[in-house]
Protein backbone atom coordinates (compact mmCIF):
# COMPACT_ATOMS: atom_id res chain seq x y z
CA UNK A 1 0.00 0.00 0.00
CA UNK A 2 0.94 4.10 -0.86
CA UNK A 3 2.35 5.51 2.52
CA UNK A 4 1.69 9.07 2.58
CA UNK A 5 4.00 11.40 5.13
CA UNK A 6 1.86 14.31 5.63
CA UNK A 7 1.08 17.37 8.00
CA UNK A 8 -2.83 18.01 8.25
CA UNK A 9 -2.56 21.80 7.81
CA UNK A 10 -0.50 21.73 4.75
CA UNK A 11 -2.12 22.48 1.61
CA UNK A 12 0.91 20.72 -0.28
CA UNK A 13 -0.27 17.43 1.70
CA UNK A 14 -3.65 17.83 1.11
CA UNK A 15 -3.28 17.87 -2.40
CA UNK A 16 -2.31 14.63 -2.81
CA UNK A 17 -5.09 13.68 0.05
CA UNK A 18 -7.09 14.62 -2.11
CA UNK A 19 -6.08 13.34 -5.36
CA UNK A 20 -5.32 9.82 -3.57
CA UNK A 21 -9.36 9.81 -2.56
CA UNK A 22 -10.95 10.92 -5.58
CA UNK A 23 -8.92 8.74 -7.44
CA UNK A 24 -10.07 6.15 -4.87
CA UNK A 25 -6.66 4.63 -4.21
CA UNK A 26 -5.83 3.13 -1.10
CA UNK A 27 -3.35 5.06 1.15
CA UNK A 28 -1.47 4.85 5.05
CA UNK A 29 -1.60 8.18 6.42
CA UNK A 30 1.88 9.49 8.55
CA UNK A 31 1.40 12.57 10.45
CA UNK A 32 4.62 14.29 11.14
CA UNK A 33 4.73 18.00 13.16
CA UNK A 34 6.73 20.31 11.29
CA UNK A 35 6.50 22.67 13.93
CA UNK A 36 8.53 19.68 15.92
CA UNK A 37 11.32 19.52 13.81
CA UNK A 38 9.54 15.50 12.85
CA UNK A 39 11.12 16.39 8.72
CA UNK A 40 14.40 17.31 9.76
CA UNK A 41 15.52 14.15 11.89
CA UNK A 42 17.86 11.74 10.31
CA UNK A 43 15.52 9.14 10.07
CA UNK A 44 13.29 11.08 8.03
CA UNK A 45 16.19 13.02 5.72
CA UNK A 46 17.14 9.32 4.81
CA UNK A 47 13.88 9.24 3.04
CA UNK A 48 13.84 12.83 1.66
CA UNK A 49 17.09 14.79 2.12
CA UNK A 50 14.74 18.06 1.63
CA UNK A 51 12.94 17.67 4.66
CA UNK A 52 9.64 17.99 3.71
CA UNK A 53 6.54 16.70 3.45
CA UNK A 54 4.35 15.56 1.39
CA UNK A 55 6.52 12.28 0.97
CA UNK A 56 5.18 9.45 -1.02
CA UNK A 57 6.37 5.88 -0.50
CA UNK A 58 5.75 3.78 -3.03
CA UNK A 59 5.10 0.10 -3.32
CA UNK A 60 8.54 -0.20 -4.83
CA UNK A 61 10.29 1.27 -1.70
CA UNK A 62 10.93 4.36 -3.54
CA UNK A 63 10.27 7.59 -2.43
CA UNK A 64 9.00 10.23 -4.15
CA UNK A 65 8.80 14.12 -3.12
CA UNK A 66 7.23 17.72 -4.14
CA UNK A 67 3.69 17.49 -4.43
CA UNK A 68 3.25 18.46 -7.58
CA UNK A 69 5.11 15.95 -9.14
CA UNK A 70 3.57 12.79 -6.40
CA UNK A 71 0.12 14.23 -8.63
CA UNK A 72 1.63 14.02 -11.75
CA UNK A 73 2.49 10.50 -10.82
CA UNK A 74 -1.08 9.06 -9.25
CA UNK A 75 -2.92 11.28 -12.32
CA UNK A 76 -1.19 9.07 -15.01
CA UNK A 77 -3.54 7.38 -17.26
CA UNK A 78 -6.50 8.79 -15.43
CA UNK A 79 -9.20 11.52 -16.13
CA UNK A 80 -7.10 13.91 -13.82
CA UNK A 81 -4.42 14.24 -16.30
CA UNK A 82 -4.77 14.88 -20.06
CA UNK A 83 -3.66 12.40 -22.27
CA UNK A 84 -2.83 14.99 -25.47
CA UNK A 85 0.68 16.38 -25.34
CA UNK A 86 -0.03 19.70 -25.06
CA UNK A 87 -2.12 19.81 -22.53
CA UNK A 88 -0.55 18.03 -20.21
CA UNK A 89 2.26 20.54 -20.91
CA UNK A 90 -0.44 22.72 -19.52
CA UNK A 91 -1.11 21.09 -16.61
CA UNK A 92 2.62 21.49 -15.98
CA UNK A 93 2.92 24.74 -16.49
CA UNK A 94 0.35 25.87 -14.02
CA UNK A 95 1.84 23.43 -11.49
CA UNK A 96 5.29 25.44 -12.04
CA UNK A 97 3.34 28.74 -11.71
CA UNK A 98 1.65 27.26 -8.61
CA UNK A 99 4.98 26.34 -6.92
CA UNK A 100 7.01 29.57 -8.23
CA UNK A 101 4.74 32.65 -8.16
CA UNK A 102 1.89 31.19 -5.81
CA UNK A 103 2.41 29.14 -2.96
CA UNK A 104 5.77 31.00 -1.78
CA UNK A 105 3.81 34.05 -1.27
CA UNK A 106 0.14 32.89 -0.38
CA UNK A 107 0.79 29.75 1.27
CA UNK A 108 4.12 30.59 3.30
CA UNK A 109 2.46 33.75 4.73
CA UNK A 110 -0.95 31.56 5.63
CA UNK A 111 1.91 29.47 7.55
CA UNK A 112 3.89 32.27 9.41
CA UNK A 113 0.14 32.83 10.55
CA UNK A 114 -0.82 30.02 11.64
CA UNK A 115 2.62 29.32 13.38
CA UNK A 116 4.76 32.93 14.51
CA UNK A 117 5.14 35.40 12.77
CA UNK A 118 8.26 37.04 13.87
CA UNK A 119 9.64 40.48 12.96
CA UNK A 120 11.92 39.12 10.38
CA UNK A 121 8.92 37.39 8.86
CA UNK A 122 6.68 40.12 8.98
CA UNK A 123 9.20 42.27 6.86
CA UNK A 124 8.66 40.00 3.96
CA UNK A 125 4.62 40.23 4.32
CA UNK A 126 4.45 43.26 1.96
CA UNK A 127 6.20 41.89 -0.93
CA UNK A 128 4.48 38.75 -0.44
CA UNK A 129 1.29 40.47 -0.42
CA UNK A 130 2.30 42.36 -3.66
CA UNK A 131 3.35 39.13 -5.99
CA UNK A 132 0.61 37.03 -4.32
CA UNK A 133 -2.15 39.31 -5.36
CA UNK A 134 0.10 39.30 -8.60
CA UNK A 135 -0.31 35.82 -9.19
CA UNK A 136 -4.39 35.74 -8.13
CA UNK A 137 -4.82 38.06 -10.79
CA UNK A 138 -3.40 35.83 -13.62
CA UNK A 139 -5.74 33.23 -12.24
CA UNK A 140 -8.70 35.52 -12.57
CA UNK A 141 -7.87 36.43 -15.88
CA UNK A 142 -7.20 33.19 -17.09
CA UNK A 143 -10.76 31.72 -15.02
CA UNK A 144 -12.63 34.43 -16.61
CA UNK A 145 -13.70 32.53 -19.99
CA UNK A 146 -12.94 28.86 -18.34
CA UNK A 147 -14.63 26.51 -16.30
CA UNK A 148 -11.33 24.84 -14.92
CA UNK A 149 -6.98 25.74 -15.49
CA UNK A 150 -7.00 23.37 -18.72
CA UNK A 151 -9.29 21.93 -21.62
CA UNK A 152 -12.06 22.82 -19.97
CA UNK A 153 -12.18 19.31 -17.59
CA UNK A 154 -10.76 19.25 -13.45
CA UNK A 155 -7.41 18.08 -13.40
CA UNK A 156 -4.41 18.24 -11.28
CA UNK A 157 -3.72 21.50 -12.25
CA UNK A 158 -7.30 22.92 -10.45
CA UNK A 159 -6.05 20.32 -7.40
CA UNK A 160 -2.50 21.99 -7.39
CA UNK A 161 -3.88 25.52 -7.34
CA UNK A 162 -6.93 25.19 -5.12
CA UNK A 163 -5.62 23.65 -2.32
CA UNK A 164 -3.65 27.24 -0.91
CA UNK A 165 -6.36 29.37 -3.03
CA UNK A 166 -8.79 28.73 -1.46
CA UNK A 167 -7.26 29.21 2.32
CA UNK A 168 -5.80 32.54 0.82
CA UNK A 169 -8.02 34.31 3.35
CA UNK A 170 -6.06 32.33 6.63
CA UNK A 171 -3.05 34.33 5.31
CA UNK A 172 -5.11 37.59 5.06
CA UNK A 173 -5.83 37.67 1.32
CA UNK A 174 -9.12 39.50 0.68
CA UNK A 175 -10.41 37.10 -2.75
CA UNK A 176 -13.51 39.02 -2.23
CA UNK A 177 -13.32 40.54 -5.49
CA UNK A 178 -12.12 37.58 -7.62
CA UNK A 179 -15.10 36.55 -8.88
CA UNK A 180 -13.79 33.79 -11.44
CA UNK A 181 -11.84 32.54 -8.40
CA UNK A 182 -14.73 32.01 -5.90
CA UNK A 183 -16.50 30.67 -8.89
CA UNK A 184 -14.05 28.23 -9.64
CA UNK A 185 -13.19 27.29 -5.96
CA UNK A 186 -17.12 26.48 -6.29
CA UNK A 187 -16.58 23.92 -8.97
CA UNK A 188 -13.86 21.79 -7.88
CA UNK A 189 -16.09 21.55 -4.08
CA UNK A 190 -18.80 20.17 -6.28
CA UNK A 191 -16.49 17.36 -7.71
CA UNK A 192 -16.91 13.86 -6.52
CA UNK A 193 -15.40 12.53 -3.79
CA UNK A 194 -14.12 15.88 -2.77
CA UNK A 195 -12.56 16.25 1.01
CA UNK A 196 -11.76 19.28 2.51
CA UNK A 197 -8.47 20.64 3.70
CA UNK A 198 -8.13 19.45 7.61
CA UNK A 199 -9.65 15.93 6.29
CA UNK A 200 -7.29 13.15 6.30
CA UNK A 201 -8.90 10.82 3.83
CA UNK B 1 8.91 26.80 -36.84
CA UNK B 2 8.64 27.15 -33.16
CA UNK B 3 9.67 30.63 -31.30
CA UNK B 4 11.05 31.06 -28.52
CA UNK B 5 10.58 34.48 -26.52
CA UNK B 6 13.74 34.67 -24.63
CA UNK B 7 16.44 36.65 -22.89
CA UNK B 8 19.70 35.49 -23.26
CA UNK B 9 21.51 35.76 -19.60
CA UNK B 10 18.91 33.94 -18.05
CA UNK B 11 19.31 30.57 -17.11
CA UNK B 12 15.51 29.55 -17.33
CA UNK B 13 15.79 30.56 -21.35
CA UNK B 14 19.22 29.02 -21.84
CA UNK B 15 17.07 25.24 -20.38
CA UNK B 16 15.11 25.70 -23.12
CA UNK B 17 17.81 27.15 -25.64
CA UNK B 18 20.08 23.86 -24.80
CA UNK B 19 17.05 21.02 -25.35
CA UNK B 20 16.08 22.97 -28.51
CA UNK B 21 19.83 22.76 -29.43
CA UNK B 22 20.56 18.92 -28.41
CA UNK B 23 17.29 17.31 -30.11
CA UNK B 24 18.09 19.47 -33.09
CA UNK B 25 14.79 21.19 -33.30
CA UNK B 26 14.61 24.39 -35.24
CA UNK B 27 13.73 27.86 -33.90
CA UNK B 28 13.35 31.55 -33.94
CA UNK B 29 14.71 33.14 -30.95
CA UNK B 30 13.15 36.55 -30.21
CA UNK B 31 15.18 38.65 -27.19
CA UNK B 32 12.94 40.09 -24.69
CA UNK B 33 15.26 42.61 -22.02
CA UNK B 34 13.47 42.12 -18.70
CA UNK B 35 15.74 45.31 -17.47
CA UNK B 36 13.56 47.56 -19.89
CA UNK B 37 10.42 46.00 -19.07
CA UNK B 38 9.86 44.18 -22.79
CA UNK B 39 7.98 41.18 -20.52
CA UNK B 40 5.35 43.47 -19.07
CA UNK B 41 4.05 45.22 -22.29
CA UNK B 42 0.51 44.78 -22.98
CA UNK B 43 1.16 43.05 -26.33
CA UNK B 44 3.43 40.49 -24.33
CA UNK B 45 1.40 39.97 -21.48
CA UNK B 46 -1.78 38.99 -23.79
CA UNK B 47 0.82 35.97 -24.43
CA UNK B 48 1.80 35.49 -21.04
CA UNK B 49 -0.38 37.07 -18.16
CA UNK B 50 2.40 36.07 -15.70
CA UNK B 51 4.62 38.50 -17.82
CA UNK B 52 7.96 36.01 -18.12
CA UNK B 53 10.32 34.63 -20.32
CA UNK B 54 10.77 31.90 -21.22
CA UNK B 55 7.94 31.92 -23.47
CA UNK B 56 7.22 29.33 -26.41
CA UNK B 57 5.15 29.98 -28.76
CA UNK B 58 4.32 26.56 -30.91
CA UNK B 59 3.12 25.72 -34.41
CA UNK B 60 -0.42 25.37 -33.18
CA UNK B 61 -0.25 29.08 -32.42
CA UNK B 62 -0.77 28.71 -28.46
CA UNK B 63 1.47 29.76 -25.93
CA UNK B 64 3.54 27.76 -23.69
CA UNK B 65 5.44 29.07 -20.51
CA UNK B 66 7.65 28.27 -17.48
CA UNK B 67 10.67 26.74 -18.41
CA UNK B 68 10.24 23.21 -16.99
CA UNK B 69 6.91 22.78 -18.63
CA UNK B 70 8.45 23.67 -21.57
CA UNK B 71 11.20 21.22 -21.62
CA UNK B 72 9.27 17.80 -20.42
CA UNK B 73 6.91 19.27 -23.54
CA UNK B 74 10.07 19.03 -25.86
CA UNK B 75 11.53 16.42 -24.21
CA UNK B 76 8.30 13.69 -24.44
CA UNK B 77 8.91 10.95 -26.84
CA UNK B 78 13.44 11.61 -26.49
CA UNK B 79 16.00 10.67 -24.69
CA UNK B 80 16.11 13.27 -22.37
CA UNK B 81 12.94 11.85 -20.90
CA UNK B 82 12.62 8.28 -19.69
CA UNK B 83 9.60 6.79 -20.72
CA UNK B 84 9.19 4.88 -17.55
CA UNK B 85 6.53 6.35 -15.20
CA UNK B 86 8.46 6.16 -11.86
CA UNK B 87 11.30 7.83 -13.66
CA UNK B 88 9.23 10.62 -14.99
CA UNK B 89 7.86 11.31 -11.75
CA UNK B 90 11.29 11.71 -10.53
CA UNK B 91 12.07 14.03 -13.27
CA UNK B 92 9.43 16.37 -12.27
CA UNK B 93 10.52 16.00 -8.58
CA UNK B 94 14.13 17.63 -9.37
CA UNK B 95 12.12 20.13 -11.78
CA UNK B 96 10.10 21.20 -8.77
CA UNK B 97 12.95 21.43 -6.38
CA UNK B 98 14.57 23.45 -8.78
CA UNK B 99 11.82 25.69 -9.17
CA UNK B 100 10.70 25.80 -5.62
CA UNK B 101 14.57 25.24 -3.20
CA UNK B 102 16.83 26.48 -5.76
CA UNK B 103 15.92 29.08 -8.52
CA UNK B 104 14.31 31.47 -5.84
CA UNK B 105 17.54 31.18 -3.72
CA UNK B 106 20.98 30.59 -6.12
CA UNK B 107 19.53 32.50 -9.87
CA UNK B 108 17.66 35.36 -7.97
CA UNK B 109 21.60 36.50 -6.09
CA UNK B 110 22.87 36.12 -9.78
CA UNK B 111 20.25 38.26 -11.11
CA UNK B 112 20.31 40.98 -8.57
CA UNK B 113 24.02 41.36 -8.90
CA UNK B 114 24.12 41.39 -12.54
CA UNK B 115 21.14 43.77 -12.25
CA UNK B 116 21.16 46.30 -8.89
CA UNK B 117 21.25 44.92 -5.60
CA UNK B 118 19.49 48.01 -3.90
CA UNK B 119 19.89 47.91 0.18
CA UNK B 120 16.16 45.96 0.32
CA UNK B 121 17.34 43.20 -2.22
CA UNK B 122 20.48 42.82 -0.03
CA UNK B 123 18.93 42.58 3.48
CA UNK B 124 17.43 39.30 1.40
CA UNK B 125 20.81 37.75 0.43
CA UNK B 126 21.75 36.35 3.65
CA UNK B 127 18.40 33.88 4.01
CA UNK B 128 18.85 33.13 0.05
CA UNK B 129 22.42 32.30 0.91
CA UNK B 130 21.43 29.94 3.69
CA UNK B 131 18.30 28.26 1.53
CA UNK B 132 21.23 27.97 -1.61
CA UNK B 133 23.75 26.46 0.02
CA UNK B 134 20.51 23.97 1.34
CA UNK B 135 19.67 23.48 -2.38
CA UNK B 136 23.30 22.40 -3.17
CA UNK B 137 23.89 20.11 -0.47
CA UNK B 138 20.66 17.98 -1.43
CA UNK B 139 22.25 17.91 -4.87
CA UNK B 140 25.81 17.01 -3.47
CA UNK B 141 24.57 14.19 -1.79
CA UNK B 142 22.37 12.69 -4.84
CA UNK B 143 24.92 13.17 -6.84
CA UNK B 144 27.67 11.53 -4.59
CA UNK B 145 26.81 8.21 -5.82
CA UNK B 146 25.08 8.88 -9.10
CA UNK B 147 25.99 10.08 -12.41
CA UNK B 148 23.14 11.99 -13.62
CA UNK B 149 19.85 13.46 -11.19
CA UNK B 150 17.49 10.51 -12.58
CA UNK B 151 18.20 6.95 -13.92
CA UNK B 152 21.58 7.32 -14.54
CA UNK B 153 20.78 9.04 -18.02
CA UNK B 154 20.76 12.66 -18.78
CA UNK B 155 17.94 13.77 -18.98
CA UNK B 156 15.89 17.29 -18.59
CA UNK B 157 16.07 16.81 -14.38
CA UNK B 158 20.38 17.97 -14.90
CA UNK B 159 19.56 20.69 -17.45
CA UNK B 160 16.93 22.49 -15.47
CA UNK B 161 19.47 22.22 -12.40
CA UNK B 162 22.45 22.53 -14.13
CA UNK B 163 21.17 26.15 -15.86
CA UNK B 164 21.68 28.05 -12.86
CA UNK B 165 24.31 25.63 -10.68
CA UNK B 166 27.36 26.17 -13.31
CA UNK B 167 26.72 30.17 -12.61
CA UNK B 168 26.36 30.26 -8.95
CA UNK B 169 29.38 31.65 -8.52
CA UNK B 170 28.21 34.95 -10.54
CA UNK B 171 25.69 35.12 -7.84
CA UNK B 172 28.40 34.88 -4.99
CA UNK B 173 28.12 30.94 -3.71
CA UNK B 174 31.57 29.48 -3.44
CA UNK B 175 31.01 25.73 -5.23
CA UNK B 176 35.00 25.14 -4.32
CA UNK B 177 33.88 22.11 -2.07
CA UNK B 178 30.97 20.77 -3.94
CA UNK B 179 33.03 17.98 -6.12
CA UNK B 180 30.37 15.39 -6.26
CA UNK B 181 28.46 18.92 -8.56
CA UNK B 182 31.76 20.06 -9.88
CA UNK B 183 32.12 16.22 -11.92
CA UNK B 184 28.78 16.38 -12.61
CA UNK B 185 28.76 19.60 -14.61
CA UNK B 186 31.57 18.19 -16.44
CA UNK B 187 29.64 15.63 -17.62
CA UNK B 188 26.80 17.76 -18.66
CA UNK B 189 29.03 20.20 -20.50
CA UNK B 190 30.19 17.36 -22.75
CA UNK B 191 27.58 16.32 -23.75
CA UNK B 192 26.85 16.08 -27.29
CA UNK B 193 25.63 19.40 -28.47
CA UNK B 194 26.18 21.20 -25.64
CA UNK B 195 26.19 25.02 -25.80
CA UNK B 196 27.32 27.46 -22.91
CA UNK B 197 24.63 29.98 -21.30
CA UNK B 198 25.63 32.94 -23.49
CA UNK B 199 25.00 30.84 -26.52
CA UNK B 200 21.55 32.27 -28.69
CA UNK B 201 21.78 28.36 -30.44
Amino acid sequence: MLRLYDYLPSGNGYKVRLVLTQLAVPFERLELDILKGQTRTLEFLAKNPNGRIPLLECENGQFLAESDAILFYLAEGTPLLPAERFERAQVLQWMFFEQYSHEPNIATVRFWMHSAMTPERQAQVPQKRQLGYAALAVMERHLATRTFFVGERYSIADIALYAYTHVAGEGGFDLGSYSAINAWCERVRAQPRHIAITQAS
